[in-house]
């Protein structure tokens, strides 16, 4: 196998912006958290697909919250960029931001994790290529998608905790 | 104010059965992963509304693994019950479920943990009743919520790491 | 052929839950009847698809009436059971109850009948197993789907009316 | 009350065209019972609207037979009329054909009876115009919604099968 | 190549009837403009194939108006009709009217001008009947839509102004 | 009233991209015409309302052209921006891009123009900020605006064809 370019985060950037309509709103008049979820994991698939120029598949949601409500009439921008890559797999930012329709002002309301594997014709996982990360952002985000990954593993029981070195860090 | 009737998880318990139909499909024929989170998002916030007896918002996915792929025109099963309640949030296990259309056998696909927040009329937290557990699976869930919530509280930057206790019991 | 083993209404019980969204409801905030009557053929498709094991069609609505209004953000929960079987084609049951958000009473609020066929790989009829009811309900249903059957076949022109022994026995 | 001014069925027909498209179809590919059940319903609202110059909501489903599939890409016409209509209430047959795409003929493979109730600002009954029946088809389909509304009643408990004057007839 | 009968406009007349309902409206509680012209292209697609008796896609939407907010529970009836046909392309008027839900009155609101082209098996521009206008509005529209096609020409930087004989006509 | 600050093309700058799923295409597998138009309409009109700071409606589809059929899976990329602004409507251009999923090469595919007003609490047109465009190919697109608009005002018979000067001087 060839070895595979490695890509920086500006590569896989995807960014969309949409609308609250009154089907997306739950009877409180706000963005229902299902929608949203559905809506980030189509931006950040496109995002995955970017960098992998393969099809991906969603593999895990690791953590998303939900801080605000997000009103019926909201523009709602979703900026997704990948984290960190594994051998098939790829870890996704994406940063959630509502804006203020009177000022134009852009605030951060939420930022969500999901992790989609790389698969080829039948569905078998494929190589991905490297990320090198370029921000302090980025290489900040990168060195935790280790951490993500490790309690994964552990939660998953694929992986026994006093192994997790770089997560065990965290408490000692 | 004064105090809630506790409630088992089996109060709780809601059940939804869905066909894949062509529109919750990607290209290669699967659900898609955003799909299926709103899905959870749905059952999960019944059963959070049925626990509480009160409007509830979704204030966290904590994890959700997609370990294999759902097919166009397969039955997908979800059952959510409570297996925590804190003072105002409570957390819901949602298992999935896929059934082979020949022979019936039902075949567990997927795990979820949502958190929701019970609100009043303007959107402000409200005390929920706690849960008893009562099967083995039902006391284990709600033990591993507690260490959950001390993790979400440390990425959330609002615990120190050496402060949870049940937590770091994990790593020692 | 080899005969098929006889099943009970419980082998085929399907249940869904449902909250009524914006985008289901009518200009006086109503679940429309439209959308009732397709989240019914949902879900006795696949209560008909569990009994038969085999891939149905709906072939008819024999009668659903919708005896009160059902409201934005009430949550509705269809419980679907075969009702009969005949040779190719199943009747199916569908109690329809409309949950009260505060007490959590669920209240009966609609009944509906439709009947599905069974299909082969080429769309053609194809055998599938009796219903053995066991309830009291299900017997008075069982026997009631009968003189539904024999009303279906009259209205279709294909029975005579005083060939139809048990309905005409409600009259005499 | 002053007193309405009749109508005729005429006065009331509503038509739509559809194409079935991917999202409107089961894994056979072919238009779900439930999305056609709905788009019926529809139709004939606003059929049953414009003869009563009411709000209306969806009383009943009395009757559809599904005789054929009908596939994806094929364009469905939906004309109803009202067939009676009763102190509050109308009962509208909506025709269904399916065109063929090449020769441009249409076939009819449905139809469906539906009734609706009129109803004031806070949901109650009011009444609507009487109905005159024109054409041969059209005065069979008003007398033969007699028969179904005493059936619907003896169904419903609310008429003795003795009362059913016209009904009885049809068995004696 | 057989020639193709011409048609008249009244034979690929294609009409629909709808209700604005609550996921078609904006934050005004109007139809959204995106949603009618989704709506307008249904409908003059059915009736592009049924002038041309072909698979059709949409070439071009010439231009649409639109002159009043549509709201909340109106009935909207489109009317498209084959205004001109080309070599293997067609133009479809389609006029928008609103019903008045009380007097039952239709007040045209916006009309619109689609262009259609028709395709083969493998998806190349195929041959379509002649259309014959029959009534002095048909007339009108039919020579309208050659003035538009060279203004499109031209827009494309597919024909040269000088040449558009009936359009330079318009400013001299 | 105060005047209003004149804004750049890139102030309003508003880009998605979305997957072409199977609900969005027609029975060849490619997008309809009618949600690329859907798309646009909610793009452009957020680019419309981040230009002037209102609530804004649809007011025409100037023009349109779908020059390449768009398939199932593919990225899209919407890009509008305001081309020029008269007293109380902004014109948007929407550029769409299809994304070759191997090579991540973009290619522009449709450009659409779409004119929207502002309007305030009760619908009443309202004054927006003039445009002031940067690029070479913005001052085009500003330029070009001017004619467009003249065109639409002798279509909607509200100018005569002698006074629109910019628009006679491409003809002589």
């Amino acid at each position: 196998m060839k070895s595979l370019q490695p890509k920086n985060p500006k590569d896989s950037l995807t960014v969309s912006t949409r609308i609250v309509l009154p089907n997306d709103t739950n009877t409180l008049g706000n963005l229902m958290g299902g929608n949203l979820l559905s809506w980030i994991d189509l931006n950040a698939a496109i995002c995955a697909h970017r960098h992998s120029g393969r099809v991906v598949v969603t593999a895990a949601v690791n953590n998303v919250s939900f801080n605000q409500p997000i009103r019926l009439g909201d523009f709602v921008t979703l900026e997704s960029k990948v984290s960190r890559a594994f051998s098939s797999s790829v870890e996704v930012f994406t940063d959630i931001f509502v804006e203020n329709r009177s000022t134009g002002e852009k605030q951060k309301c939420n930022e969500a994790i999901y992790t989609f594997v790389a698969v080829d014709q039948i569905g078998s996982p494929i190589h991905v290529p490297d990320l090198v990360p370029e921000t302090a952002e980025e290489k900040k985000r990168f060195d935790a998608a280790l951490r993500r990954r490790q309690l994964n593993l552990i939660l998953a029981g694929k992986m026994k905790a006093e192994d997790a070195t770089e997560l065990k860090a965290l408490f000692l």
